[in-house]
């Protein structure tokens, strides 16, 4: 901290340490909430947003709990100030009239959120006070009306158009790279070599998307192999010993995990652009690609089918590839969308079926959600935008003839 | 543009050649804009909003007046509709319902701008789309509902936190620098040489504050001398042939000039944070820095008098002081803020004023304005708070002992 | 300086303030020298160092003739004790009497010179050094084995694999574009605006060699315009108000300006490395490129035919051009190379003599130097090698057809 | 490789696959050589020095003998043509016979080497042939000639003044942090984790030397500990659980493990000014740091007493402690220098023997070289100039009065 902000802090804690309590703890974040929204300046408000934001990293699930009952219950929003508003926009639809209404159609605690981020730092701390209401939402359903706030916040703050992609690779901070071995979800990172197996090597690629004020903390990344035709195993991709090809040698890119980083993220969509950019910037470097898949799990396979994953792995392997594509075609939600959620992501997104696999991923996690079952979503850019409005307009599924096929020659459901 | 994009963008936009009109520019910008507001996903969404920015910025007055007025009429909130989530908010206040309330109780516009701005440079356009807006509203007072839509939108966009602080010097680079001699609004910078003068030596700083989506776009900078105690004169300042001393030698940094940059941010405050950070920062840097002072303009003086500045040019040095100290202890709106604008910028982020000078801006503008007066307004770190407060209170204007004595020595304002 | 550097140089100082001299100023350059090359360990070296470079700093011309001087005579080759070396290494030659040889084969003012560069900063300091030696030369032609002993040096630590090519744009430090302006040195850039309209424009590039030690002092410059076709106007390439294309519509790229910037490092060759360098970069970027050629000056064709440069310019265009074409291919120095230094350059490098204009360079220097004639030099890649050989091996000097049947042409040289 | 080079490669090379040889590895390494030695232009320069290193680079060791003594034999100096170059020089001590001089005096495996340092990357490629050399002259002594001149030029080309101090933190490129790990030759790190512990912490620092044409291979590395008081124990510097402090809190700034990275610059020397600049910044950094300290083994201790560690470690502290002194300071080389490496060191750059420590280095290396002593070397800037020049003059040791009292208190030493 500053120079300045030292003295200023010292001014003005005086004041919170002063008159009226003992000590600045004395103080109740309730009332510092007040404070800071009714401060008009500047000067005050990050020292008070600075307290605020100490004292709730200080809290337990207890205090958290009251902290956020408080933001329900003081902060939200206001149905007769916001008629009153309404009626005098309506009589006289002006500048002063419709101020009046923004100010008080708004709940508080958004405003709030806005001057806490005030601090240096304070966006990542944010989104670990949001981290925090999920978890404890779950015990807490009225807390869901503060996550909305949260989350129309971050899709303001989290836009497209703030982020920065950055590729990740060798020559990455340490800091960083601890961070995509801590956060990878989808197929875990066991060491530094494993590591440096997915970052080093030419034909391996990973990429981030980052925003400027938690430039340390990547929300989302995506790891890629470049190959040269398209793969049907993650084991295959991920062996140590295997031959790495020249990067301008590679005809396909990929896509074989996509990991969300930031649980106070949930919900703030990113990886539809970050998989649509990593595309574009691909495509720029190394023109010889022509084709952009992913190797993706199945994760609902198991559990739609009843069957555990080891009764599956031990099905004929074109029985399990016909019972995995009759699925992923066909297994739908009440809604009409897919069952699987990552084949809702894809093919929300454009891409199609476009193959499935058999012994495709033999890890504990692989053959326990689908009997090691693996499926590739292709991005053909000539289609994606068709099969994105078939989809959105009908939930209709764009598939190869092959997993087509593959998918009317399974049997029905196992009872 | 990307390789995919490219691709995305002949596919898609064949749909808007295509089927419905003649050719892309058949479409309006309104029906483009109810169609990104409906597209669900971010496919399509990227490449619409390209488009509306593509076609606003081909647009002369009248249809950017059209498209305003239809941000107006069209895509503002309805009234009934909140009523109605009201109602329901009301009788079941949960998840549901508040989400409800929140879809409709911010205008379209808010949600419209908010995907305008995935595009990648965006917000910059978005911010001059602001700047027509407000040069237009002068003659459409209905625009200023839009403006609140816009100044909530970038209060968020623009908050503190976001911002990052730069210093400016003779190794920026020279596409920033012509900004800074461009947007400098108090003190004209001539030439490159001029500009070097300000920016080159030890004893001389400028810093500005940018928003990382608009890297190479100043927002608001101030241009600093290190001195050895508080000069009077804005012309010994700048001359050209000056003795330039050893930054670690200065025991007072002088802020001379405050410039914002982006007219489509008027309104959105950054003055206050940038003055208090360049202190913070100076003041680790060069720890013998004691006094922070501004050497300011006084663009009110001849107005509120009534006399051209030529006349308070003429007047003896003492009484000019006198009368300028009157002015900016005594002189007031009706709101009981001072007159002077400069005088209610600094006093409202707790400085004070220290001393007046005669003589101290002989620059046409400077006789113009005040007849050459200027003030220093002092940043005293033991009493901004105090000061703050009590001009955020009750609109007292601290005043060292000397400008208070000089105030009530003066005559009444000339008649 | 930093604080231990502070401390050190206090305290090693006093000696020199101290024992023998009433200051340091008392002990002369020449002492100071003896003293580092006699000084076993760097605690010493790097002040003693900077004591002599700082010295260095404020001599008038005549102390640089004694300090040079001193080189010369004290700090040169000892031949007896260089014979005695050989003897011992003839009789045994082994490690030591290797050593030993190497030792006094060297002049020790080559030592000096390394041990001057410990100091941060030196190397510009040694190249000024130089500038001023070559100065300095001109009326003491003893001086000339001294500078062999820079060059040789300069030589190795300006070696091409320790110099870093950046482009220099409109985004480039200012302070680094204002060496641009001062050391432009073929058409000189009148201002900022000339300046920004040759680096600003997408069709308009430029590249300079740096020395990573010398992070603000390009070392060579060259200037490019993307071009359709091959231009025979240079006031054409410069023109203010002129069309810019998108630079991948570019076929061409045309080197029409070409600077060294260091005095001090005349005859170490950097241009040819710059060339090919900025080709293949180019290239990369834009792989449309298909021609790389020069707008060149001929600066040595008044002078050649004895004419001055108006009467040149006089002549009809076809006429000068038979002439610029003779002149070109036909004048020659007495050991067989062209008259012409451009062309030397150029053709030593692989280019060949590919077109020639009249009214090329109407600014009074190009009337001066040629009566308006430039010439195109062509890198043609598949022929750089055999063009090289030819030059380098029989001083042939290859040329279109065209300007083979110009020269032809050309009735013989004015008498 | 671009574009360029790659055409020029295939034009050129194809001579080398051509007229001579069946291909270009017919063309042998000798041959090559003399090409390059003998090509006067840097078109064909830079592609015969590739094809030369890239011949190298396959080359087994037994073809790498017969390389090295090539360079013996046919490009080392000619003592007939130096005497006759004398000769001249003294007959007319004029440019063109100094320059004749320069060209004979010194060997063409020195010219080759700064040719061949030409391609991007050559020069880690040349220290790297020079770790080859020297572990290749252990079986021939007649390849110290061409150490030499290595040596020589490395010199020129690693001067001080060319190298880039930059630290290391767990934000440093994870491809630079394995380097670490494995260079790390004092206290061996053994994982990720142990390195974290060792650069994350804000009172652990690292900082290295690097050159700008080797930006991924640090030369040298120092670790620092921050500390109150002056440790004497490193495996109480490195535990897993210790207290981290506050860098600004600390008083001692802890030299506990230096490290040289590259074998192929043994002999150049860096150490000195590494903790000279190290010590500089964190002065500047952290201006309570009052003591500048090593924690150093004593890696002759043992061996000079000629009993193995397990037993020194079984002494009393006490009598270890005195041992040690007394090794430190009486133990000396026939050239009357300190028998301990690691002494000369320090005390040649003018620190002083500070303290002595039992049970200081308890891991199994510390046991076998010192039984468990270390030392810390005080580098007070007070005396280290007369320090430095009482060791260089005299081999006089500075020590603090304690540890000279331990040493005279010491028994003989065993017998």
């Amino acid at each position: 901290m500053s120079f300045l902000a030292d003295l200023l802090s010292t001014v003005f804690e005086r004041r919170y340490r002063g008159a009226r309590e003992p000590d600045a703890k004395g103080r109740s974040i309730k009332e510092l909430c007040h404070d800071l929204l009714g401060s008009s300046g500047e000067v005050s408000g990050t020292i008070l947003a600075r307290l605020i934001l100490d004292q709730y990293a200080g809290m337990d699930d207890a205090a958290k709990i009251e902290f956020f009952t408080f933001l329900v219950r003081d902060l939200g929003i206001d149905p007769p100030r916001i008629r009153d508003a309404l009626d005098g926009f309506e009589a006289v639809p002006d500048k002063a009239s419709y101020r009046r209404f923004l100010a008080v159609a708004e709940p508080a605690r958004q405003e709030l959120a806005r001057r806490l981020n005030q601090v240096p730092g304070a966006t990542g701390r944010l989104v670990g006070m949001r981290r925090d209401l999920l978890r404890l939402a779950r015990d807490h359903p009225d807390f869901a009306v503060v996550d909305l706030d949260f989350r129309h916040l971050f899709s303001s703050w989290f836009n497209r158009g703030f982020l920065v992609l950055r590729p990740i690779n060798w020559d990455s901070p340490a800091g960083i790279l601890e961070k995509i071995i801590a956060y990878e979800a989808v197929h875990a990172i066991d060491s530094w070599d494993d590591l440096r197996r997915r970052l080093a090597p030419e034909d391996r690629r990973c990429f981030a998307f980052f925003h400027p004020s938690m430039p340390n903390e990547p929300l989302i990344f995506v790891e890629v192999a470049l190959t040269r035709g398209i793969p049907g195993s993650v084991q295959g991709l991920l062996a140590d010993a295997r031959e790495v090809i020249a990067a301008r040698d590679a005809d396909t890119a990929v896509f074989y995990s996509i990991s969300n980083c930031q649980a106070g993220l949930a919900g703030i969509s990113f990886g539809n652009s970050l998989i649509k950019q990593v595309v574009a910037d691909l495509s720029r470097e190394l023109p010889k690609l022509s084709t952009f898949v992913t190797l993706s799990p199945i994760p609902g396979l198991a559990r739609w089918t009843g069957e555990d994953g080891a009764t599956l792995a031990a099905m004929k392997p074109d029985l399990l590839r016909q019972l995995a594509a009759h699925y992923l075609l066909e297994a739908k939600r009440p809604d009409g969308t897919p069952f699987d959620p990552v084949a809702r992501f894809h093919l929300g997104n454009g891409a199609l079926v476009h193959a499935v696999h058999a012994d495709a991923d033999v890890s504990p996690n692989g053959i326990a959600q689908s009997g090691g079952a693996m499926v590739n979503y292709l991005y053909d850019t000539a289609l994606i935008s068709q099969n994105h409005e078939g989809f959105a307009a009908a939930h209709s599924i764009a598939a190869s003839p092959e997993v087509t096929a593959l998918a009317s020659a399974a049997k029905p459901k196992p009872a």
